[in-house]
């Protein structure tokens, strides 16, 4: 798979279907940017209607290219697409870049001949980038292919993007010169018909000319397949993605808790987190954690230094990294004496060093040096603010031959001459930062990165206990309690009986017990009134099945049956739930529990391929959580079987594919710090 | 108060004490940045040792100036200053601005020096701005005063701008040609010795020239004054407020839970948002918005149209304005017909509205005219980002020329040489977005503002009921009875009882009671093991008696004695607790009760000058409050109890100052919906 893609980025000719002699128009626009950008193989542009294009030859049909084809990029009209793609694969071009747009973005008909087309291609053996995109970019100079309708001559760097929106990647070439991005690849992949960023994941890991890997998308392709390229550790490249389209509607009718709190949004968080990929806010954040990845050695602990000759953009600074859980280093003596000789009398030698405005080019060169070589640091934020008195490039330049094993991140605010004045004359072109608050997010990218544990163990799949249709259905109680005792999940024993034989199984059970009023149309028991609780004696619990009885009547429902099961008193209520993403598969859920989940939403989800660590993650990001782990000095319960619940559940769904949600909603704490599941409710699709 | 800053920003004429012949000198650039922006006044530089500088006549000392000086600038050396103000002084000038640094922000003989000096300014019926600031401002035709050391020429506009840090003042004014925000007034305050942003608030308020005042600080002067401007409706112009050194901490060795909770952080962001005053998160949405009260017409509600060439873009903007709250409007057919004859059929006419990347300056002028006139649209979001075929200065004006009367916010990601042109030729110059979430921020703040109601009732305090010293204590119960008693707050009926009273007491009551050990060494009762509960008989009292006494034995703890109150069934927790704020005074929480109350952290908190509306949004803005207002249509707890009990307390924290912490937790709400104060602590500064 690695291998047909190394021709879209690697091609040695290309062939420019449509290529068009009409300025402005797509066709034009592509072959001028080739051309300009000095693209190293061989150039066969296609058109009907001409012998030149751009001074160089034109072909009239793409029979008549006799040499090889690498790659081709179509932008003929929609309405040659099919045609011209056949020829493509009758001339053995594998591998295509469609640029044209009007297929499945555009309705039914579209998608149609969006998938022949991309049916054809792949019967050939070929790949297809697009349709609707806007190309593809290799800035390295064995190649200098820039085959996208931005005229700019991206600079060389060993950032990967891909963009899912053609405008947006367009945006972001169009500004090049601002933010002084280095691609070393880009690519538009459009609808992503074939080619997605699963593929791109892995050819990027596999191609050492890039380091750190960069998305732009809409929608996952296929997001458990995503997040298994993490899990089994074949991705360990940076990667940072922009996400966008965040709706925050949950499952569709979910008719769990669960199913009903986990939103699309929270569940791309969740996994982005667990798996180690970095999650940005916006393109901003996205590109200057990528510029950290690759102009910068990586933070070895979250001791930051800041050194700046301005208060007030410090102190942001500061907020920014305090934010991000960062920490402040304590310098040591040592380095604060040698600082007292280099800083102003009134200026700062303690954490932030304030340089004061006076502070020159040479200060900021050795206070750097000095901070940098203190073990207690483990990374500098540099902040100059440009004075009349010393000018930003003398000082950036200065900081930028600081030599350190550390990442020195500089934020600079200069006057507008700077930004030029830098691009043409520095030695270093390290990546510089506009906003104080910028560098905070950069080092946390980079230090989450690097504390990744790429070789932990994760749950597998095995094999289901339940041989289950896809039936849309709720399980059995029986069913349940197979699961339940396979996965040693510790449900409540419980009876279903109906209303004469409620008191024989009391005696069995005994008292005191909870009787439960059991209905195919309700879902959440409590709010029915369809549950008594502590039930101390007989009489009791007939006047509460009773009293359910009527309340069933009065809401006009349907009274199947009853349930008993002990009455075990609450010292918590939790849940444990699961529920299959459409993108990303089974997921698991903990958190408060009881009838209010969702409105504390006291909850943590991760995909339920987790490792141990995920677990504690779990229950030490929520408030439940914490005061089961035992809140000032409080007993702590037993979290190994707490654990194990989690770890059950998670393989439960792991292993039945079938089960669409999943909620133990209360699982309930007693005082002796035992768990039991009291209400379990499991849905098949 | 307001007249006497008028001549900081509108002096006829400014003397710069300092100025110098020594190029990037500060008493050099400072002057030379006056006359180079063209100070429509007259200018007496001194300077002992010259006669001219710069070109202009130069005084060797104040005295030598026989003329009037509005407004003195002051940037000798820390050594002069003082003699300097004093000649000042003597020359009647009523004006300060001291740029020269070394003084509080140094030290306590810095602070000596700096208090003396305020002193004799304020003495003499002066006002004295700084010291350690970078000067004033003023663009107005009429003035034309740049009294900074950075050499900008500051394009005129409505905005004013206080910056505490003169840096990152100086760091605005270095980017004001990438920024392009317009200043009307721009003053750097430095360690406000005298003049605040408290006075300039209302200095601004009342000068017609300002229409939106920004504000960047690191401090409030004084937090209660700050609010009760706007509390008493004295400020009414948009005020937007960056608030840099968030630290979380709360307060200083707090002894209640409601103190620990109310962390200065939270109370600078609750305040802002209760007195209709817009937080900004960086310098970016700052002027962002700034820029949105200055340019736009306020949008008349939240439904907001995105109109766009690129469908990325969009998207983004979307998810900016859904996470902001904001809505996307639902186009009107009569609207979706219109849009159907200029969009490409392969567009989208729904919202956002997409004219491909081949949408022309007509179509995109044709289609924000179209949308802006729909009754169901309160504001456009306009993208564009630069194709090859369409350039972006065209559409962009195209754009500015539609008239209408709700805002259109252009969000613009063209070639770098866009923004120069712009700024050269464009007839409008109306600000411009660079991002697609940008646009979000400002709506939502510009709407905010919009929906203020400054004539709304407030609390306002009144006498105090008990005569207390500041004598650090927590009050007795028969002190809270009697606050309990003044404020009709629900405080449980309770007695104090040495051992052997236990058994007489509890026939008083009734059975089932509550026992509590009592001990002034006992902070948080349940965790000490002090509180027994449900107690049904005498036997059960005598034996929990013991319990808590073994208890408080293990602990070494002395038992001051008991106290034994009826035991109502909780069906929820609540806290309601007050604090005072070192710099904005009296508060109040309301939120989740119990002995987790940090950890859920489900607590709302305000200033004690409280509105009906602001008790609503407390009870709405927590899960506690959603719950007992009626979740899933379970039945409502008498919330207009509730309220008294926040209104009664807040009131209590007004009235009495003295009292420093208090907490109410638990507040029970029993299963007939009625609230009883069960446990109440007071503490006294």
């Amino acid at each position: 798979m690695i291998e047909s893609l190394k021709n879209f980025f690697y091609p040695s000719s290309i062939c420019i279907a449509g290529a068009s002699t009409k300025e402005k128009s797509i066709g034009y626009e592509l072959l001028k940017t080739i051309l300009h950008y000095g693209y190293t193989g061989k150039i066969y542009p296609v058109n009907p209607k001409t012998d030149e294009v751009l001074g160089i030859k034109c072909f009239k049909k793409i029979n008549d290219i006799s040499e090889h084809i690498d790659l081709a990029i179509v932008v003929v009209p929609k309405l040659y697409v099919e045609e011209t793609i056949d020829r493509l694969i009758s001339r053995n071009v594998k591998s295509i870049v469609l640029i044209t747009a009007g297929f499945k973005e555009t309705g039914l008909e579209g998608e149609s001949v969006e998938k022949r087309i991309t049916e054809k291609i792949k019967n050939a053996g070929g790949r297809l980038v697009g349709p609707n995109c806007m190309g593809v970019i290799n800035t390295s100079d064995a190649i200098k292919l820039n085959a996208t309708f931005v005229a700019e001559k991206p600079e060389h760097g060993t950032i990967a993007f891909l963009s899912q929106s053609g405008a947006l990647g367009a945006a972001v070439l169009n500004s090049l010169r601002e933010t002084d991005i280095r691609f070393g690849h880009f690519i538009s992949v459009g609808n992503k018909a074939d080619v997605s960023e699963n593929d791109l994941l892995e050819f990027w890991q596999s191609d050492p000319s890039i380091k750190t890997i960069s998305l732009y998308l809409e929608s996952f392709s296929d997001g458990e397949s995503f997040i298994k390229n993490f899990a089994d550790g074949k991705i360990n490249k940076p990667v940072l993605i922009l996400k966008a389209g965040c709706t925050e509607a949950g499952m569709k009718a979910a008719v769990s808790h669960t199913g009903a709190l986990g939103s699309s949004d929270r569940v791309v968080t969740a996994v982005i987190n667990q798996f180690g990929i970095c999650r940005t806010k916006n393109l901003t954040e996205l590109f200057n954690s990528a510029k950290g990845f690759e102009s910068f050695p990586l933070p070895v602990g979250n001791k930051i230094v800041v050194v700046t000759n301005a208060g007030g953009p410090a102190i942001i600074a500061v907020d920014a990294l305090e934010k991000e859980g960062l920490q402040l280093a304590e310098l040591k003596e040592a380095t604060k004496m040698k600082l007292r000789d280099i800083v102003h009398p009134e200026g700062s030698i303690e954490n932030p060093v304030d340089l004061l405005p006076g502070g020159t080019a040479e200060q900021f060169k050795s206070v750097n040096q000095l901070v940098a070589d203190d073990d207690n640091v483990d990374a500098v934020v540099s902040i100059f603010v440009e004075p009349v008195m010393v000018p930003a490039f003398e000082v950036v330049e200065n900081i930028n031959s600081v030599t350190a094993d550390k990442p020195i991140l500089q934020v600079v605010m200069p006057l507008p001459e700077f930004w030029n004045q830098y691009r043409i004359n520095s030695k270093y072109k390290t990546p510089l930062f506009r906003q104080p608050e910028e560098p905070a997010k950069v080092l946390v990218n980079m230090l989450r990165y690097k504390n990744i544990n790429r070789t932990v163990e994760r749950l597998k799949p095995s094999k289901s206990v339940l041989e289950l249709k896809p039936e849309n259905r709720f399980l059995s109680p029986s069913e349940i309690n197979l699961l339940a005792e396979h996965y040693k999940l510790p449900l409540i024993k419980s009876f279903v009986l109906n209303e004469r034989e409620l008191g024989k199984a009391s005696f069995e059970i005994g008292f005191p017990l909870v009787l439960k009023g059991l209905s195919s149309e309700v879902i959440h028991k409590s709010e029915a009134g369809a549950v008594a609780v502590n039930i101390r004696n007989s009489e009791e619990l007939i006047e509460a099945s009773i009293e359910i009885s009527k309340r069933f009547n009065r809401q006009g429902l349907a009274l199947d049956g009853f349930l008993i099961q002990p009455f075990i008193k609450a010292k918590h209520e939790i849940l444990i739930g699961g529920f299959r993403d459409p993108s990303f598969g089974p997921m698991i859920m903990f958190g408060s529990g009881g009838k209010y989940v969702e409105v504390y939403n006291d909850t943590a989800i991760k995909s339920a391929f987790l490792s141990e660590q995920d677990i504690d993650d779990m229950i030490s990001s929520t408030a439940i959580g914490k005061i089961l782990a035992g809140v000032r000095g409080e007993k702590e319960i037993n979290i190994s079987a707490l654990k194990e619940i989690i770890k059950s559940t998670a393989q439960l769904m792991l292993d039945s594919e079938e089960i669409s949600e999943l909620d133990f909603n209360p699982v309930i704490v007693s005082s002796e710090g035992e768990f039991f599941i009291v209400d379990a409710r499991v849905k098949v699709w």
